[in-house]
């Protein structure tokens, strides 16, 4: 990288290296500043649905960018994004079982695919460091430790199924400042929907995260839960469609969208 | 009261009835949609201090009103109210210890003293309610359980002593919600300071309040503390000043001002 760090690069760049292959891996962490997005592709005659499911469950699932059928850009969220090479990882689905992870998905590319671009919670999280929290996965350079909740989504045509929050550990004092900071951006999952008891949302064992990485809870701070755009993979998993494909949980779309555009206030 | 609940009284009518002894005890849940304040009158020579204390300690002691010395009305705040009857109880304090409690302190009047208005979370609860956020206290017809914490104020002159605080038990989701809400109203003590684990703020016992009623804390749900205007009592025994006038904890002025006025967005 001669000298240069990635979190130092813009957007563009990060998406040109992690195209070729240089970059690989999660991007929590990444173009500080910058909207991060989570990934959902279904064939147009379960995309009309899709989108309702998302608009009935806004905090797990907030639209920020969607394509016509068989187009692969993004223009809105940056000028030259292309859905099928720009993400570090991939997950291939059919009848809601996973059958390939790849970090490239062009040759399975069809006209009838529609790309839903949901925003990510590391998208805030420069925001929370910002003001002075800190986030232990990132200074572990670890993924956030996700987890299948028991909360359920609002079903919608054929999807339905169990909210997937991400955990991050901090005292009450820091998960108070972050659920205030946090509400300026609903449209990457705001604030909180639980903090403390993970038993109380169905979480049996904070060690035993179903994605992403064990992230340590220290003494005097509290698990503190957000809704995560990894909710869609569980509702795919229950709803089955033919075919479908999302990001890897934690390796995002990197957009070209600064979080203070999308503050709202 | 001829089949018109106090709640739905105007503050001006509130005050005529505390003033002439129709109403006493604590002022919780009287009002909803106005600002109540905690009170703490002193003499000249202490009361620049005290301002200072105050700036410095915004979120225990935030001034929305002070008079003039020797003046005992606080017309911004509600055109014909006068400090020295228009709250249900006052204590008397000399040298830091508590020589009086009464419902009315005109014979104690004295040229020099300045009176500070100090605004109350009792002035959210409507608006949480109005969220759908059930307060114990509230419907139980008691006053809230105040602690002395072990979070030091910021010194300033000769004032100096720990953060006196307000419990409120609800759900975590509550308590995300009740963070947001209480985020708009930083005049009257705004976002909590702390919630769940009472013994990271020294306080031993939830049962045993230092102030306030006992306020039980039910299966699923956390005890969320807010800083509280309490806290110059606690500030003043330790400081000592010769002679000085608060509320009685939970028996507050109650205020023309609408909570709406002062909401920061």
């Amino acid at each position: 990288m001669h000298g240069v760090t990635r979190n130092s690069l813009i957007p563009r760049e990060l998406r040109q290296q992690i195209r070729t292959g240089a970059i690989q891996g999660q991007t929590s962490g990444m173009a500080p500043g910058f909207v991060q997005a989570n990934l959902a592709i279904l064939p147009k005659d379960w995309a009309d649905d899709f989108l309702a499911f998302c608009h009935v469950n806004p905090k797990s699932c907030p639209v920020i960018g969607m394509t016509q059928p068989g187009d692969p850009f993004l223009p809105l969220l940056g000028e030259e994004i292309d859905l099928r090479s720009d993400l570090p990882g991939y997950y291939v689905w059919e009848n809601g079982v996973r059958v390939q992870e790849t970090t490239d998905v062009s040759s399975l590319w069809r006209d009838d695919l529609v790309g839903f671009a949901i925003g990510c919670s590391f998208s805030f999280e420069h925001a929370l460091m910002d003001a002075g929290i800190r986030l232990r996965h990132i200074e572990e350079g670890r993924n956030v430790a996700i987890f299948r909740s028991n909360i359920p989504c609002a079903p919608a045509g054929r999807f339905q199924g169990p909210m997937v929050v991400s955990m991050r550990s901090m005292t009450p004092a820091d998960a108070i400042r972050a659920i205030q900071i946090c509400t300026r951006f609903p449209n990457v999952h705001g604030a909180p929907v639980h903090f403390g008891d993970p038993a109380a949302i169905g979480i049996a064992d904070l060690n035993k995260p179903d994605y992403g990485d064990v992230v340590e809870i220290r003494p005097g701070e509290v698990p503190v839960f957000w809704a995560c755009g990894v909710t869609p993979q569980a509702v795919l998993q229950t709803s089955k469609p033919p075919f479908c494909i999302t990001h890897a949980p934690g390796s995002m779309l990197i957009t070209d969208l600064r979080i203070s555009e999308i503050s709202l206030f």
